[in-house]
């Protein structure tokens, strides 16, 4: 017996989490591991592994299998994780999405085939039903990840219907980055029972109070406090005033590259000085910028506890 | 003794090759060879494999080494080659270059990784730095994949000098696909002995004239020997009309997907009717479509030799 994938939806804070790294670039598991268990113990519901801010198509599909494993073999609690999947070869997709379930967790998140432009909807959904058909395992909740600005292929509405037309029970929902609240709002109502994320947690109390689930979100890597109060508190009266401080720190990272800048701040924090690496394309954060950040941060009441280190 | 990388530049017309499929969406290495062969005897001076229209990023790694291995071990002639390798991950580009070193080809063309955008030059610079020295090897030829319509991550010329300067001799040329001439035109007069392809050979005459060195287009799999008509002829009284002749060709392919639609044509001519298979998001050429194209370029005086079936 399996459970019903339903039973095992997401929802809540999550956040998008950094893939920690040592100086060589190559992944510190260890240290990843640890800095996620530590999000699920500071407001986390939940953690994105190989989001966007997780660097996940800097890695080799060798190396996101490795993590996977190292994840597998931890004592992170499978059922609160999700894990990114979506690559441009669809075969990629399958590898690393059945090995996700192999350890577990039955939470993907599906980045379109990104590097064509102006694809059809017909190849769209082909690309997602050959992924979803080669995976082939009804225990998966798969989410899809719609960030227009960084695939520049988004999901429209007339393809989400078709999958969960094609597979319901299986499409399981949305993380929305497009940041386009109005998107949102349409798919919360269009959609019943397809679990919309906001890619920002500026939206968080918004799209909860809409039917949507939650936020899966970047900065929520070093906002998980803030985050937390919200969602805890969501029908309460502070609520709105939680949401201000919550958009507050948010609005603190607009124009800085996101997973440098987390990092940093970790260090900052207590974190190890190794954990300042990250891939190119993106470059370690710069002291003043950080130090600028910081004091953004801190006019909008920002604490954080101390690290995994 | 390893011959200087200047003696083995490319020039001409080089067609971005198709990959051609199973029906299962294998790679059929066997029917790319001789494709390949094929386009080198009518027209192309050099094929480019897994370029776009070569549907490089929807194959995996593993599919990809396996056709340069297939490749290396047929009798086309590794000099007249060039592999596309650039990926999102750098040790994927660094992997994929070295065994193009392996089988004896020396020309190499790179995507920038292209999944995060609005990169910092030195980000870009960073990326392309770290896979030309995890290459390390000198008789590489490394050209620039310059598509910002689908990369979304344009080679700048900031970065480009950077590059010419840091590895002289290494960084050969550029593929232009951007359609934008001025841009050839400027980096043909700022870079001299950068070798600059058009990625549309509708400006293959004009970048000659400037002192390009020839075109990498995804329509010469079909236009080939309009090309070398226009390449053998470009300082001939004939240019002009030849040109012509090409370009009306080339804007035969406006606003159809050039992978399915150039299989189709193949196919129409000889091919074997598995070479219809694309990978999705790319979906099958319809009839109809590739009825109005062929009239299309009909008029345009095509014509196209049976294809190596």
């Amino acid at each position: 017996m399996t459970t019903p994938a339903t039973a095992t939806r997401l929802k809540g804070v999550l956040a998008a989490g950094l893939t920690l790294l040592n100086e060589d670039l190559s992944i510190d598991a260890d240290a990843t591991i640890q800095h996620t268990r530590w999000l699920l113990s500071h407001g986390c519901d939940s953690v994105l592994i190989f989001g966007t801010t997780g660097e996940a198509n800097s890695f080799t599909i060798r190396e996101r299998l490795a993590l996977i494993d190292a994840i597998g073999r931890s004592n992170l609690p499978k059922n609160r994780l999700m894990i990114g999947t979506g690559c441009c070869a669809v075969p990629d997709t399958v590898e690393l999405t059945k090995r996700t379930l192999d350890i577990g967790t039955v939470n993907a998140l599906a980045l379109p085939p990104f590097y064509y432009k102006n694809v059809s909807d017909d190849g769209l959904f082909a690309a997602l039903a050959r992924a979803i058909d080669g995976i082939g395992d009804t225990r998966l909740n798969l989410y899809l990840y719609h960030f227009p600005a960084l695939t520049g292929v988004p999901y429209g509405h007339g393809v989400i219907e078709r999958l969960l037309k094609a597979y319901p029970g299986t499409v399981a929902g949305i993380k929305d980055s497009s940041g386009d609240f109005d998107n949102m709002k349409a798919m919360i109502a269009r959609f019943p029972g397809f679990d919309v994320f906001s890619g920002t947690e500026e939206y968080l109390l918004d799209v909860l109070r809409l039917g949507g689930v939650g936020t899966i979100s970047a900065t929520c890597n070093v906002t998980c406090a803030a985050a937390r109060d919200v969602y805890t508190n969501w029908k309460g009266a502070d609520a709105d005033r939680l949401q201000a401080t919550l958009t507050a720190q948010r609005k603190a990272f607009a124009n800085v590259p996101v997973p440098p800048s987390c990092k940093a701040i970790l260090v900052r924090h207590g974190g190890r000085k190794s954990w300042l690496a990250v891939r190119p394309p993106f470059m370690r954060a710069e002291p003043a910028a950080i130090d600028a950040l910081m004091a953004r941060l801190q006019a909008a009441s920002f604490t954080l506890p101390a690290p995994a280190a």
